[in-house]
Protein backbone atom coordinates (compact mmCIF):
# COMPACT_ATOMS: atom_id res chain seq x y z
CA UNK A 1 0.00 0.00 0.00
CA UNK A 2 1.70 3.82 -1.07
CA UNK A 3 1.54 6.41 1.21
CA UNK A 4 -0.99 9.17 -0.18
CA UNK A 5 0.96 12.06 -1.33
CA UNK A 6 1.35 15.21 1.01
CA UNK A 7 -0.56 18.10 -0.42
CA UNK A 8 -0.88 21.43 1.14
CA UNK A 9 -3.93 23.69 0.07
CA UNK A 10 -3.47 27.45 0.79
CA UNK A 11 -6.64 29.81 0.55
CA UNK A 12 -6.19 33.72 1.54
CA UNK A 13 -9.28 34.68 2.87
CA UNK A 14 -12.51 36.27 0.82
CA UNK A 15 -12.23 40.46 0.74
CA UNK A 16 -12.99 42.15 3.74
CA UNK A 17 -14.65 44.86 4.78
CA UNK A 18 -11.21 46.70 4.99
CA UNK A 19 -10.47 45.52 1.89
CA UNK A 20 -13.11 46.62 0.18
CA UNK A 21 -12.29 50.11 1.97
CA UNK A 22 -8.03 50.17 1.50
CA UNK A 23 -7.23 50.11 5.26
CA UNK A 24 -4.23 48.68 6.50
CA UNK A 25 -5.94 45.66 8.50
CA UNK A 26 -3.18 43.94 10.22
CA UNK A 27 -4.35 42.02 13.28
CA UNK A 28 -7.45 44.06 13.60
CA UNK A 29 -10.51 41.69 13.41
CA UNK A 30 -12.52 42.85 10.33
CA UNK A 31 -15.74 40.23 8.85
CA UNK A 32 -15.79 39.17 5.30
CA UNK A 33 -18.08 41.46 2.76
CA UNK A 34 -20.56 39.30 0.76
CA UNK A 35 -18.20 39.23 -1.69
CA UNK A 36 -15.70 37.64 0.60
CA UNK A 37 -18.08 35.13 1.86
CA UNK A 38 -19.08 34.38 -2.03
CA UNK A 39 -15.22 33.99 -2.81
CA UNK A 40 -14.64 31.55 0.06
CA UNK A 41 -18.03 29.15 -0.97
CA UNK A 42 -16.67 29.09 -4.54
CA UNK A 43 -12.98 28.26 -3.19
CA UNK A 44 -14.48 25.13 -1.25
CA UNK A 45 -16.86 24.46 -4.43
CA UNK A 46 -13.81 24.37 -6.45
CA UNK A 47 -12.02 22.00 -4.37
CA UNK A 48 -14.88 19.70 -4.83
CA UNK A 49 -15.25 20.18 -8.40
CA UNK A 50 -11.40 18.51 -8.78
CA UNK A 51 -11.90 16.06 -5.48
CA UNK A 52 -8.95 17.49 -4.24
CA UNK A 53 -10.79 17.52 0.00
CA UNK A 54 -8.72 18.48 2.84
CA UNK A 55 -8.18 16.21 5.84
CA UNK A 56 -6.91 18.77 7.96
CA UNK A 57 -7.50 22.51 8.38
CA UNK A 58 -5.10 24.80 10.17
CA UNK A 59 -5.99 28.92 9.92
CA UNK A 60 -5.21 32.11 12.50
CA UNK A 61 -7.39 33.23 15.36
CA UNK A 62 -8.88 36.35 12.96
CA UNK A 63 -12.64 36.34 12.27
CA UNK A 64 -11.94 36.65 8.30
CA UNK A 65 -9.44 33.45 7.78
CA UNK A 66 -11.52 31.30 9.74
CA UNK A 67 -15.06 32.14 8.18
CA UNK A 68 -13.33 31.59 5.12
CA UNK A 69 -12.14 28.13 6.30
CA UNK A 70 -15.65 27.11 7.54
CA UNK A 71 -17.36 28.35 4.52
CA UNK A 72 -15.06 26.90 1.56
CA UNK A 73 -15.23 23.06 3.87
CA UNK A 74 -19.08 23.59 3.90
CA UNK A 75 -18.76 23.73 0.56
CA UNK A 76 -16.94 20.89 -0.03
CA UNK A 77 -18.64 19.13 2.44
CA UNK A 78 -15.62 18.91 4.38
CA UNK A 79 -17.04 20.60 7.55
CA UNK A 80 -16.22 17.96 10.18
CA UNK A 81 -12.37 17.38 9.63
CA UNK A 82 -9.81 18.70 12.61
CA UNK A 83 -9.53 22.38 12.13
CA UNK A 84 -6.53 24.30 14.50
CA UNK A 85 -6.42 27.54 15.04
CA UNK A 86 -2.68 29.44 15.93
CA UNK A 87 -1.96 33.11 16.21
CA UNK A 88 1.42 32.42 14.16
CA UNK A 89 -1.20 32.41 11.18
CA UNK A 90 -2.39 35.74 11.59
CA UNK A 91 -2.03 38.45 9.16
CA UNK A 92 1.45 41.04 9.39
CA UNK A 93 1.03 43.35 12.12
CA UNK A 94 0.61 46.71 10.52
CA UNK A 95 1.37 48.84 13.36
CA UNK A 96 0.64 52.26 13.65
CA UNK A 97 -1.02 51.78 9.89
CA UNK A 98 -3.97 49.72 10.88
CA UNK A 99 -7.21 51.18 10.44
CA UNK A 100 -5.60 53.80 8.06
CA UNK A 101 -6.84 54.22 4.59
CA UNK A 102 -4.05 53.24 2.42
CA UNK A 103 -4.64 56.48 -0.16
CA UNK A 104 -4.71 59.05 2.46
CA UNK A 105 -1.72 57.48 4.10
CA UNK A 106 0.29 58.01 0.60
CA UNK A 107 -1.14 61.81 0.68
CA UNK A 108 0.58 61.98 3.92
CA UNK A 109 3.76 60.40 4.21
CA UNK A 110 4.33 60.24 -0.18
CA UNK A 111 3.99 57.32 -2.33
CA UNK A 112 7.82 55.93 -1.71
CA UNK A 113 7.51 55.71 2.30
CA UNK A 114 4.03 53.92 2.29
CA UNK A 115 6.05 51.57 -0.67
CA UNK A 116 8.85 50.87 1.47
CA UNK A 117 6.68 49.76 4.44
CA UNK A 118 4.15 47.77 2.39
CA UNK A 119 6.63 45.89 -0.05
CA UNK A 120 10.15 45.88 1.90
CA UNK A 121 11.13 42.72 3.35
CA UNK A 122 12.98 43.97 6.47
CA UNK A 123 11.46 47.66 7.50
CA UNK A 124 8.53 47.48 10.02
CA UNK A 125 5.68 49.77 10.02
CA UNK A 126 5.34 52.18 12.48
CA UNK A 127 4.52 50.90 16.00
CA UNK A 128 1.34 51.01 17.15
CA UNK A 129 0.35 53.24 19.69
CA UNK A 130 -0.05 51.59 22.98
CA UNK A 131 -3.25 51.92 24.56
CA UNK A 132 -5.03 53.62 21.15
CA UNK A 133 -7.78 52.43 19.49
CA UNK A 134 -6.35 49.68 18.00
CA UNK A 135 -4.10 48.22 20.83
CA UNK A 136 -5.07 44.25 21.12
CA UNK A 137 -2.90 44.27 24.24
CA UNK A 138 -5.88 43.20 26.28
CA UNK A 139 -8.27 41.07 23.61
CA UNK A 140 -8.68 38.06 25.37
CA UNK A 141 -7.57 35.55 22.41
CA UNK A 142 -4.08 36.87 22.41
CA UNK A 143 -3.82 36.05 26.18
CA UNK A 144 -0.45 34.65 27.07
CA UNK A 145 1.09 36.25 23.57
CA UNK A 146 3.66 38.69 22.97
CA UNK A 147 1.50 40.87 20.67
CA UNK A 148 3.92 42.69 18.42
CA UNK A 149 3.37 46.40 18.03
CA UNK A 150 4.48 46.34 14.35
CA UNK A 151 5.38 43.74 12.04
CA UNK A 152 7.68 43.29 8.83
CA UNK A 153 6.87 40.48 6.35
CA UNK A 154 10.69 39.28 7.38
CA UNK A 155 9.12 39.20 11.40
CA UNK A 156 6.07 37.35 10.53
CA UNK A 157 8.29 34.68 8.17
CA UNK A 158 9.89 34.54 11.82
CA UNK A 159 6.98 33.18 13.35
CA UNK A 160 4.87 31.22 10.30
CA UNK A 161 7.48 29.42 9.46
CA UNK A 162 8.26 27.53 12.83
CA UNK A 163 4.71 26.72 13.33
CA UNK A 164 4.51 25.11 9.86
CA UNK A 165 7.68 23.21 10.56
CA UNK A 166 6.54 22.14 14.24
CA UNK A 167 2.06 21.60 13.71
CA UNK A 168 1.64 21.67 9.93
CA UNK A 169 4.55 19.67 8.30
CA UNK A 170 4.27 16.75 10.56
CA UNK A 171 0.72 16.29 9.25
CA UNK A 172 1.73 16.62 5.90
CA UNK A 173 4.49 14.33 6.79
CA UNK A 174 1.70 12.00 7.49
CA UNK A 175 0.17 11.56 3.59
CA UNK A 176 -2.51 14.15 4.78
CA UNK A 177 -4.23 16.95 2.25
CA UNK A 178 -3.80 20.04 4.62
CA UNK A 179 -5.72 23.19 3.66
CA UNK A 180 -4.78 26.38 5.79
CA UNK A 181 -6.88 29.65 5.66
CA UNK A 182 -4.70 32.45 6.16
CA UNK A 183 -3.89 35.74 4.73
CA UNK A 184 -1.69 37.68 2.64
CA UNK A 185 1.29 37.75 4.52
CA UNK A 186 1.36 34.85 6.13
CA UNK A 187 0.61 32.89 3.27
CA UNK A 188 3.62 34.62 1.56
CA UNK A 189 5.61 33.13 4.41
CA UNK A 190 4.91 29.73 3.35
CA UNK A 191 5.28 30.18 -0.39
CA UNK A 192 8.49 31.88 -0.14
CA UNK A 193 9.73 28.99 1.77
CA UNK A 194 8.14 26.25 -0.11
CA UNK A 195 9.23 28.06 -3.71
CA UNK A 196 12.50 28.93 -2.40
CA UNK A 197 11.57 33.19 -3.73
CA UNK A 198 14.25 35.82 -2.79
CA UNK A 199 14.20 38.39 0.03
CA UNK A 200 13.44 40.76 -2.80
CA UNK A 201 11.22 39.09 -4.77
CA UNK A 202 8.64 37.95 -2.48
CA UNK A 203 7.36 41.18 -1.46
CA UNK A 204 5.70 41.60 -5.14
CA UNK A 205 4.11 38.52 -4.65
CA UNK A 206 0.52 38.81 -4.95
CA UNK A 207 -1.88 36.11 -3.15
CA UNK A 208 -5.11 36.49 -4.93
CA UNK A 209 -8.31 36.14 -2.29
CA UNK A 210 -10.12 33.21 -1.89
CA UNK A 211 -8.34 31.17 -4.96
CA UNK A 212 -6.60 27.98 -3.68
CA UNK A 213 -2.93 27.37 -4.28
CA UNK A 214 -1.66 24.07 -3.97
CA UNK A 215 1.75 22.61 -3.31
CA UNK A 216 1.94 18.56 -3.86
CA UNK A 217 5.45 16.92 -2.15
CA UNK A 218 7.26 13.93 -3.53
CA UNK A 219 8.02 10.85 -1.55
CA UNK A 220 11.04 12.99 0.27
CA UNK A 221 8.45 15.45 1.22
CA UNK A 222 10.07 18.47 -1.56
CA UNK A 223 7.22 20.35 -2.31
CA UNK A 224 7.06 20.42 -6.08
CA UNK A 225 5.92 23.39 -8.26
CA UNK A 226 2.99 25.05 -7.02
CA UNK A 227 -0.45 26.07 -8.95
CA UNK A 228 -3.85 27.33 -8.83
CA UNK A 229 -6.17 24.66 -8.10
CA UNK A 230 -8.38 26.34 -11.18
CA UNK A 231 -5.76 26.38 -13.73
CA UNK A 232 -6.03 22.31 -13.36
CA UNK B 1 -6.25 34.40 42.76
CA UNK B 2 -9.10 32.19 42.64
CA UNK B 3 -9.15 29.55 39.78
CA UNK B 4 -11.98 30.79 37.67
CA UNK B 5 -15.14 28.17 38.20
CA UNK B 6 -15.59 25.50 36.22
CA UNK B 7 -18.21 26.43 33.65
CA UNK B 8 -20.38 24.24 31.31
CA UNK B 9 -23.05 25.27 28.55
CA UNK B 10 -24.90 22.73 26.45
CA UNK B 11 -26.30 23.78 23.34
CA UNK B 12 -28.91 21.37 21.00
CA UNK B 13 -28.27 21.85 17.85
CA UNK B 14 -30.82 24.04 16.12
CA UNK B 15 -33.71 23.13 13.69
CA UNK B 16 -32.60 20.57 11.20
CA UNK B 17 -34.30 20.21 8.02
CA UNK B 18 -34.93 16.48 9.49
CA UNK B 19 -36.72 18.00 12.14
CA UNK B 20 -38.47 19.73 10.16
CA UNK B 21 -39.75 16.82 7.84
CA UNK B 22 -40.50 14.43 11.50
CA UNK B 23 -38.05 11.98 10.46
CA UNK B 24 -35.67 9.93 12.19
CA UNK B 25 -31.73 11.66 11.74
CA UNK B 26 -29.30 9.89 14.19
CA UNK B 27 -25.89 10.05 12.43
CA UNK B 28 -26.82 10.93 8.92
CA UNK B 29 -26.00 13.95 8.01
CA UNK B 30 -28.78 16.65 7.33
CA UNK B 31 -28.32 20.61 7.39
CA UNK B 32 -30.12 23.03 9.71
CA UNK B 33 -32.93 24.59 8.53
CA UNK B 34 -33.21 28.83 8.32
CA UNK B 35 -35.47 28.78 11.70
CA UNK B 36 -32.01 26.04 12.92
CA UNK B 37 -29.76 28.96 11.78
CA UNK B 38 -31.60 31.92 13.74
CA UNK B 39 -32.13 29.28 16.82
CA UNK B 40 -27.85 28.79 16.26
CA UNK B 41 -27.20 32.81 16.21
CA UNK B 42 -30.13 33.30 18.82
CA UNK B 43 -27.89 31.16 21.34
CA UNK B 44 -25.12 33.11 20.57
CA UNK B 45 -26.45 36.33 21.24
CA UNK B 46 -28.10 35.33 24.71
CA UNK B 47 -24.36 34.05 25.70
CA UNK B 48 -22.66 37.66 24.70
CA UNK B 49 -26.16 39.63 25.88
CA UNK B 50 -25.25 37.25 29.49
CA UNK B 51 -21.65 37.74 29.70
CA UNK B 52 -20.86 34.06 29.66
CA UNK B 53 -18.43 33.83 26.74
CA UNK B 54 -16.94 30.31 26.02
CA UNK B 55 -13.04 29.61 26.31
CA UNK B 56 -13.15 25.84 24.51
CA UNK B 57 -15.59 24.45 22.65
CA UNK B 58 -16.49 20.31 21.75
CA UNK B 59 -18.92 19.33 18.68
CA UNK B 60 -19.86 16.23 17.43
CA UNK B 61 -18.94 15.09 13.80
CA UNK B 62 -22.65 16.32 11.99
CA UNK B 63 -22.64 19.42 10.08
CA UNK B 64 -25.79 20.35 11.86
CA UNK B 65 -24.02 20.72 15.43
CA UNK B 66 -20.69 22.12 14.22
CA UNK B 67 -22.90 24.26 12.18
CA UNK B 68 -24.82 25.66 15.53
CA UNK B 69 -21.35 26.00 17.04
CA UNK B 70 -19.98 28.22 14.03
CA UNK B 71 -23.14 30.64 14.34
CA UNK B 72 -23.20 30.61 18.08
CA UNK B 73 -19.70 31.68 18.83
CA UNK B 74 -19.87 34.40 15.67
CA UNK B 75 -22.48 35.82 17.33
CA UNK B 76 -20.76 36.04 20.41
CA UNK B 77 -17.86 37.44 19.41
CA UNK B 78 -15.78 33.60 20.36
CA UNK B 79 -14.90 32.53 16.80
CA UNK B 80 -11.21 32.30 17.59
CA UNK B 81 -11.82 29.64 20.47
CA UNK B 82 -10.36 25.94 19.98
CA UNK B 83 -12.57 23.25 18.90
CA UNK B 84 -12.73 19.70 18.72
CA UNK B 85 -14.87 17.59 16.62
CA UNK B 86 -15.28 13.73 18.42
CA UNK B 87 -17.98 11.24 16.90
CA UNK B 88 -18.80 10.22 20.41
CA UNK B 89 -20.68 13.75 20.63
CA UNK B 90 -22.68 12.24 18.25
CA UNK B 91 -26.57 12.05 18.01
CA UNK B 92 -28.02 8.49 18.90
CA UNK B 93 -27.38 5.89 15.94
CA UNK B 94 -30.93 5.69 15.12
CA UNK B 95 -30.56 1.91 12.81
CA UNK B 96 -32.99 1.10 10.85
CA UNK B 97 -35.24 3.90 11.75
CA UNK B 98 -33.06 6.39 10.06
CA UNK B 99 -34.84 8.26 7.14
CA UNK B 100 -38.38 7.39 8.38
CA UNK B 101 -41.54 9.83 8.73
CA UNK B 102 -41.84 9.00 12.37
CA UNK B 103 -45.80 9.32 12.00
CA UNK B 104 -45.18 6.31 9.13
CA UNK B 105 -43.47 4.09 11.34
CA UNK B 106 -45.80 4.75 13.53
CA UNK B 107 -48.79 3.64 11.59
CA UNK B 108 -47.05 0.80 10.42
CA UNK B 109 -45.44 -0.38 13.57
CA UNK B 110 -47.93 1.02 16.09
CA UNK B 111 -47.52 3.83 18.65
CA UNK B 112 -46.00 1.48 21.44
CA UNK B 113 -43.41 -0.21 19.65
CA UNK B 114 -42.11 3.41 18.30
CA UNK B 115 -42.36 4.79 21.71
CA UNK B 116 -40.46 1.90 22.99
CA UNK B 117 -37.90 2.37 20.46
CA UNK B 118 -37.62 6.20 20.80
CA UNK B 119 -38.01 6.01 24.55
CA UNK B 120 -36.59 3.15 26.50
CA UNK B 121 -33.74 3.43 28.23
CA UNK B 122 -31.74 -0.01 26.74
CA UNK B 123 -33.67 -1.34 23.69
CA UNK B 124 -32.01 -0.35 20.33
CA UNK B 125 -33.68 0.47 17.30
CA UNK B 126 -33.02 -2.19 14.43
CA UNK B 127 -30.09 -2.53 13.08
CA UNK B 128 -29.29 0.15 10.06
CA UNK B 129 -29.19 -2.64 6.93
CA UNK B 130 -25.77 -2.61 5.76
CA UNK B 131 -24.99 -1.26 2.27
CA UNK B 132 -28.66 0.47 2.07
CA UNK B 133 -28.88 4.00 1.33
CA UNK B 134 -28.00 5.09 5.06
CA UNK B 135 -25.48 3.18 5.56
CA UNK B 136 -22.16 5.22 6.61
CA UNK B 137 -19.45 2.00 6.39
CA UNK B 138 -17.78 4.19 3.20
CA UNK B 139 -18.09 8.08 4.91
CA UNK B 140 -14.90 9.15 4.98
CA UNK B 141 -15.71 10.72 8.68
CA UNK B 142 -15.79 7.40 10.45
CA UNK B 143 -12.62 6.13 8.85
CA UNK B 144 -10.66 4.09 11.63
CA UNK B 145 -14.80 4.33 14.11
CA UNK B 146 -16.96 1.36 14.08
CA UNK B 147 -19.31 2.85 13.37
CA UNK B 148 -22.91 1.55 15.45
CA UNK B 149 -25.78 -0.31 13.70
CA UNK B 150 -28.17 1.04 16.09
CA UNK B 151 -27.44 2.45 19.24
CA UNK B 152 -30.32 2.74 22.22
CA UNK B 153 -30.28 5.49 25.13
CA UNK B 154 -28.01 3.68 26.93
CA UNK B 155 -24.91 2.44 24.09
CA UNK B 156 -25.15 6.35 23.32
CA UNK B 157 -24.13 7.04 27.24
CA UNK B 158 -21.53 4.35 27.03
CA UNK B 159 -19.64 6.36 24.56
CA UNK B 160 -20.26 9.95 25.27
CA UNK B 161 -19.49 9.31 29.30
CA UNK B 162 -15.63 8.43 28.83
CA UNK B 163 -15.42 11.15 26.04
CA UNK B 164 -16.79 13.81 28.82
CA UNK B 165 -13.99 12.26 31.02
CA UNK B 166 -11.17 12.08 29.20
CA UNK B 167 -11.17 15.07 27.28
CA UNK B 168 -14.20 17.70 28.22
CA UNK B 169 -14.04 17.26 31.71
CA UNK B 170 -9.95 18.24 32.54
CA UNK B 171 -10.80 21.01 30.82
CA UNK B 172 -13.19 22.12 32.79
CA UNK B 173 -11.13 21.38 35.93
CA UNK B 174 -8.90 23.70 34.60
CA UNK B 175 -11.29 26.42 35.55
CA UNK B 176 -12.60 26.78 31.92
CA UNK B 177 -15.83 27.50 30.21
CA UNK B 178 -16.64 25.13 28.12
CA UNK B 179 -19.39 25.10 25.13
CA UNK B 180 -20.48 21.76 23.63
CA UNK B 181 -23.08 22.08 20.48
CA UNK B 182 -24.62 18.43 20.07
CA UNK B 183 -27.57 16.03 19.74
CA UNK B 184 -30.38 15.53 21.33
CA UNK B 185 -29.66 12.52 22.80
CA UNK B 186 -25.83 12.80 23.62
CA UNK B 187 -26.55 16.01 25.62
CA UNK B 188 -29.32 13.83 27.33
CA UNK B 189 -26.49 11.63 28.29
CA UNK B 190 -24.83 14.59 29.71
CA UNK B 191 -27.29 15.98 32.10
CA UNK B 192 -28.06 12.43 33.03
CA UNK B 193 -24.66 12.04 34.31
CA UNK B 194 -24.46 15.77 36.04
CA UNK B 195 -27.69 15.89 37.25
CA UNK B 196 -27.79 12.25 38.56
CA UNK B 197 -31.49 11.49 36.57
CA UNK B 198 -32.31 7.89 36.72
CA UNK B 199 -32.71 5.78 33.80
CA UNK B 200 -36.32 5.74 33.86
CA UNK B 201 -36.79 9.21 33.92
CA UNK B 202 -33.93 10.75 31.47
CA UNK B 203 -35.91 9.45 28.36
CA UNK B 204 -38.36 11.49 28.68
CA UNK B 205 -36.39 15.15 29.50
CA UNK B 206 -36.56 17.14 26.61
CA UNK B 207 -33.90 19.32 25.23
CA UNK B 208 -34.59 21.89 23.75
CA UNK B 209 -33.08 23.01 20.63
CA UNK B 210 -30.98 26.29 20.57
CA UNK B 211 -31.47 26.88 24.49
CA UNK B 212 -28.30 27.25 26.14
CA UNK B 213 -28.06 24.80 29.82
CA UNK B 214 -25.55 25.90 32.03
CA UNK B 215 -23.77 23.82 35.12
CA UNK B 216 -21.20 25.71 37.42
CA UNK B 217 -18.81 23.35 39.41
CA UNK B 218 -18.00 24.42 42.93
CA UNK B 219 -14.66 24.11 43.78
CA UNK B 220 -14.58 20.12 44.02
CA UNK B 221 -15.93 19.95 40.24
CA UNK B 222 -19.32 18.68 41.81
CA UNK B 223 -21.73 20.21 39.38
CA UNK B 224 -24.33 22.92 40.65
CA UNK B 225 -27.89 22.57 39.49
CA UNK B 226 -28.68 22.47 35.36
CA UNK B 227 -30.34 26.12 34.52
CA UNK B 228 -31.22 27.68 31.20
CA UNK B 229 -29.46 30.86 30.37
CA UNK B 230 -32.47 32.56 29.05
CA UNK B 231 -33.78 32.43 33.03
CA UNK B 232 -31.06 34.24 34.30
Amino acid sequence: MSTPRATLILVRHGQSQWNLENRFTGWWDVDLTEQGVAEATAAGALLADKGLLPDVAFTSLQTRAIKTLHLALEACGRLWIPETKDWRLNERHYGGLTGLDKQQTRDRHGDEQVHIWRRSFDVPPPMLEAGGEFDLAADPRYAGIAVPGAESLKLTIERVLPYYESDILPVLAAGRTVIVSAHGNSLRALVKHLSAISDEEISELEIPTGQPIVFEFGADMAPGPRYYLKDR
